[in-house]
């Protein structure tokens, strides 16, 4: 990744994970794990697996060198192979990737290297739920606009709103949760997936190189059958959906002329050379940023889906790029989510004071509904609502309460008390503090 | 759909479970299931929901007029409600749609449909799954060359290929039916996502709609927390993925240089107006073209995961044609590959002249393998794999049998009968029975 | 296309452009087209290319039945040539579709397609362009907040902010004629794109045929060269993003808290069924749903570009629906945007009122530049500005030309009335007029 | 980019075109023309802009410190203008990056690194295209199979073939020109596109700064409009689809089965550690999985075209990855298929032998052409068609030749020795030459 970008473009920890020092290591980690399994199979003699294994460190490897001798056969774990086997004494040479194939190499790398990155995704995710649940326990009776097509709405609270971000983040650890514990799979098959060179060791090596690297055993090698990658990029995919449902919100509240959140970051964050007034939602805007380069990483992934017989022709090495690229953009995206959110300011005052704006007219509906009840059924739903929707309409140059009370339908069923009362935004909120709670549960679940 | 291209392109039950009749039923489904919901409730009298219920079928409302009335709020929802409401008694009338928003209708028609496409999907893919696994069954000694990058390789058997086949279905299947029965879910919160109109009811409607309608109760309402759309399209996805890679397989097999395989389709299909003595894989080929959709409309869903607020100001609206036309596409995908398979002529004699033509250097490693246990390390791996590497290359000169018992070294060890046996390629199998047996007693433990 | 959902997600006059009689009209004229040229030609007699031509009428077709025959070969245009053989006489049932396959004709047709429906988009472009340029004509002097990151920011013009929207829509149009004038072009090459069955004919028919229908003729056959789809999908891409950024900056301008324009629709439209008083932006919510449909479908057209050898197993058919489905979202993207700007209502009032919110800070760089001017260069940039931004901080708590003129340095060289001009917002719009005539005159070159 | 991985995923001249040192100096480049416009508009003094100047060189700055900064405002520009104010003397520190904003450093390196990218990236297409055009020359009378979805079809020429080639590097190397020609354009607006700090000097500058850097002077700052990008995108996902055919053609020649072509590498180039035999078609593998990445990353361009008011909040910061991604991917693409076209070898005696193989049936078509002539049409196009048809279908136990002479029919009308040579594939290619030599002349006229 670019020095000049990648502060901004690969933020957090994850891009460190999925550098060339982690893929050298996986690499590595596999080769050691194949000569353990080796040897409690017999195939390979414990004095080679021991030998083997002592070089299996990626200090002792360069990335630059590898890289460069990858382009004979087109991928790094070739020349890696031959490196390490240069390494090991003459009487491990032998042993060194016994029956392993360079794809059986970098699927594994490439599962491992998975497995690093979501945990440390998962830290950072688990970080914005938890102050997202704070919010959403703090803000119970923070009542603001909805909005519905950026136009407002009847009201809601802030503790629902935190509530709901909270939900994508919940639903988005699930699916990672579930691909880190049943998908991320060992790869070993040899040349076309028939481990041939072991005999009739091949499953048992199979069974404990799985166990050894604590990734699944899948039932049968997948080199040409990539489900597993393609739910690995969906759910980052709905992963930086989640983020960027959050960020968007975050910029659109701190509008100018909104101004219900903002970004409190160090100083000389979020600063501008030309207007030194302004307070940009910077870590918003960069989780927006990383968040959209998913869709286009997902695409390709399940466009290389065609491997061909055994092995493929080219869509293998079409993955690599987007699996990288896709953990390190969401690796950013929900590292920045988190920045944004340790830094939100949310200010109450103004909230209520842009619901204010309306006039009462957002909660107008509940004065139709209180009529129908009142009357018993007197006046029917739609009148109700045409009344009231008339009231609203001649609001616009008057007070709508006492537009309401002067109606002589609905001044019948309801006096001006009343109808304040009704008009009260916070006295409007239906389910929205049964809602919060059932999300604060549902995390707390998860959490225990 | 067109009716021009929409035998091709829509093929199979899927596209009429997403046709307009499917949507408009849905949708009154909704309707019919809150009137009883809100019933039960108390909010709505057991007549009303009677009365209500009687007018949602489908067959009472014009599709056309629908879309047509449509453009005024920008969905059909608003419009049915109206139809709906004007059917009904004028006491009933009051209590249509009672509490709810357009895109509640929306949303829970979007999964009733999904719901009821996947069924449709599901038989053919299951279709497919028993389809392969008897050929799994049928072939496990059926050889043949592996290929990697599309050159020739070790042998597999056509048993384990389409075991491996079998588990990329397997794997859509168990994706499929987890979004089925954990993310179907209901949507429902009126305006804003609190159910303000429905006052305390608004969470026991909530509960009991979900019951009614034999779908997922959410915890909160989902207007703008879009995950559910997102794995819908991802096991829809991945599903196509798991197409393209046998379609592919498919068309590479029946080409004419190597005739393995051979769709044998009705008179007239597969045939070309120019060449009539070509038998075309016209079934693989369409379900490749139908598979190929789905990574950009997955692509669509995701980008319009960032819906604004409580409802969003367009990627709402953007949903709609990617998830229709991908439930669509890939029951095109999923019929053809099932017409495909239903099709296929195995040629087992073909299989095993195509691995002859190799003269042996496909199984060639399995002589270097045995020199190194033979010689018990005398030969070491790295020794005998040039060994044997340097017959192949003479052996486009010569038999490879002969130049392999003529090397002094390998000759030592080996005498030319064992080298016949060892280059039979039915010997060099390692676990290819192993995994096929793996792979068809998952499938049976599914379908048990 | 759904009738339910057309209205919305297909409207304008490209979706009927794009319908199954188009096609099959263009697919006959494709036949009649071919039949003249190769009368011309002297390869069928003029009588048989005359009763050919006579039955190129699509009324005389039914596309379902066309549709439903063509499963057996994958495409509708073998059925249709077979169609169109049994209608004409015996004579010259022997020169249909002569040296022609099936590709040769959709290809073509497609293109005749997309010719006709770029024509109607036109259409609609040209009067969104026309629109803007009113707007960018009549609001020269229209001062509002320019806004970056949705923060205010120094001032622009609406006639500004309309020449640039302008601009897109320019260079949408740019492209869309280029594509039409140069890569819209005749397919013809029978089986293999060598014309054999026409003998030395192939070349003079193929320059025929492309006059004729006043279709670009290629250098040669391009069944498996597919840049023409390519080029065609980049440009409505572009399209649509033009689109998507006006609908984008509406929906945000149109914002209740915002409220710089609105949508003033008939009756009716943009409301909503719990929220009478709302005013919706539905137009432009339409066009952004629309819009968003490009970039998958871009990609899938560019990912079908590896057509294998002479014709394509799967990625030809793969092409169909993306193609289609993007000129007519592009069409119901254009349409619901010349919907929105004929619709909208300008609020200068509120635009200044909305920039005077922020009591002059936006243009506070205004008084840094002049002080570095006033003295000389005494006071540096660097000093200025800081000075300016410590007054705007300040701000908050008073009136900012009093804090300016107060501060010892800026009262210096600024007397408080030159502050109040300096802070005046119409002062500070540098070539703002400037670039807003040279969008207008770019697009008065492009209507002479 | 990744050295692991680089070698293979970046591989050609134009990943170092994209490198962070490159988009420094682009940086740099736009200061110091900036400096020298402004000095040349009276606002600059000229030796402030020649101590400028002398400090704009990548050399003098690390790019690393500079990302590490970025994290404060989310982009590299602002921390590079605060190095090199810090550098330059206090007299010239107040004119440095006088009147411009981040965006405009940015955009517009953007400009001149694509610029050089494409420089690097023509040369090595250019080279491509004179292989094909030196194939299309040499194999004007190789003859093999056509293929038509897979299956073997009458006969082109390998010459035709690389001509079919050509034609899609020409269209992409047009694409490309055009975009640089003409698409290539100075970003310069200041904080809202209005150059306001400028003055009345705001245009001149622009128009001198694009002078200055060779790039188009464009009608008005196009920080939101963002259709330069998308033409760029769309211009390289076409020459990745290019790449993309080419490469799928060349992997399928190069099958075991067909072998009519075979990439000969340098020693160990192609290998596979497991397979010695193998001569894997390793660099049209590369180009074909670098190509892939195209589709994905232009969708992910094209879905960040909404770019809010005068500066987006996030859409520009989405742009990033993709473009340099794009650039790169593209570069190894067409770098890797360069490699692929130098290695291959055409084997025309296997192509002939392939062709044999069917027997005849492939140009049978060409007897069902002869017949209808011969009897003067006496025998139709329909029924000669059938005749040879069912000599076809008999043909798999028997000679073709003898079946056709044999049938009464087209025995009256053709001799043995007349359908003999009717069977010679080499007679039946209709156009193929012409067509061939058309390709040949438009490259020629691209390269005159």
């Amino acid at each position: 990744m670019s020095e000049l970008f990648g502060g901004v473009l690969a933020a957090g920890p994850v891009a460190e994970s999925v550098g060339d020092g982690a893929w050298v290591q996986a690499m590595l980690d596999f080769e050691a794990a194949l000569a353990r399994a080796s040897a409690a199979a017999g195939v390979v003699p414990v004095a080679a697996a021991d030998e083997i294994e002592k070089h299996c460190r990626a200090e002792e490897y360069d990335a630059g060198a590898l890289g460069a001798a990858a382009v004979r056969i087109g991928n790094p774990a070739g020349p890696l192979v031959r490196a390490l086997t240069a390494r090991v004494g003459p009487a491990a040479a032998a042993y060194v990737h016994l029956g392993a194939t360079s794809q059986d190499v970098l699927d594994t790398a490439a599962m491992l290297v998975t497995a690093r990155a979501l945990a440390a995704l998962r830290d950072d995710l688990v970080a914005c739920a938890e102050m997202l649940a704070r919010s959403a326990e703090e803000h119970a009776d923070t009542v603001l606009a909805g909005r519905s097509l950026l136009q407002q709405a009847p009201p809601v609270t802030f503790g629902l709103t935190a509530a709901g971000w909270l939900g994508g983040v919940v639903a988005a650890l699930r699916q990672l949760d579930r691909v880190r514990d049943h998908r991320l799979a060992v790869q070993f098959g040899g040349a076309v997936g028939t481990a041939a060179a072991l005999g009739e060791h091949g499953v048992p090596v199979f069974t404990e190189l799985a166990r050894r690297l604590r990734l699944a055993e899948p039932t049968l090698p997948w080199h040409t059958e990539r489900s597993r990658i393609a739910e690995i990029a969906g759910a980052l995919g709905q992963t930086c959906g989640a983020v960027a449902k959050i960020a968007r919100d975050v910029t659109l509240l701190a509008q100018t002329e909104v101004a219900e959140v903002a970004e409190q970051g160090p100083p000389g964050s979020g600063g501008s050379s030309t207007m030194p007034h302004k307070r940009n939602p910077v870590a918003a805007v960069l989780a927006a940023g990383a968040a959209a380069q998913a869709p286009g990483l997902v695409a390709t992934v399940l466009s290389s889906a065609a491997h061909e017989y055994q092995r493929a022709a080219g869509s293998w090495h079409a993955e690599w790029r987007p699996l990288v690229e896709l953990l390190r953009s969401t690796g950013s995206a929900v590292h920045w989510l988190r920045v944004c959110l340790s830094r939100l300011h949310i200010d109450p005052a103004r909230m209520r004071a842009n619901l204010a704006g309306s006039g009462g007219v957002l909660v107008a509906e509940h004065v139709a509904v209180e009529v129908v009840s009142a009357s018993e059924g007197a006046v029917g739903r739609q009148q109700a609502g045409d009344l009231v929707a008339a009231c609203c309409a001649e609001a616009v140059r008057g007070d709508l309460a006492e537009l309401l009370a002067a109606d002589p339908v609905i001044g019948k069923y309801l006096d001006r008390k009343r109808i304040d009362e009704l008009l009260e935004p916070s006295g409007y909120l239906g389910a929205a503090n049964d809602f919060r709670l059932r999300a604060l549960a549902e995390w707390g679940g998860m959490t225990r």
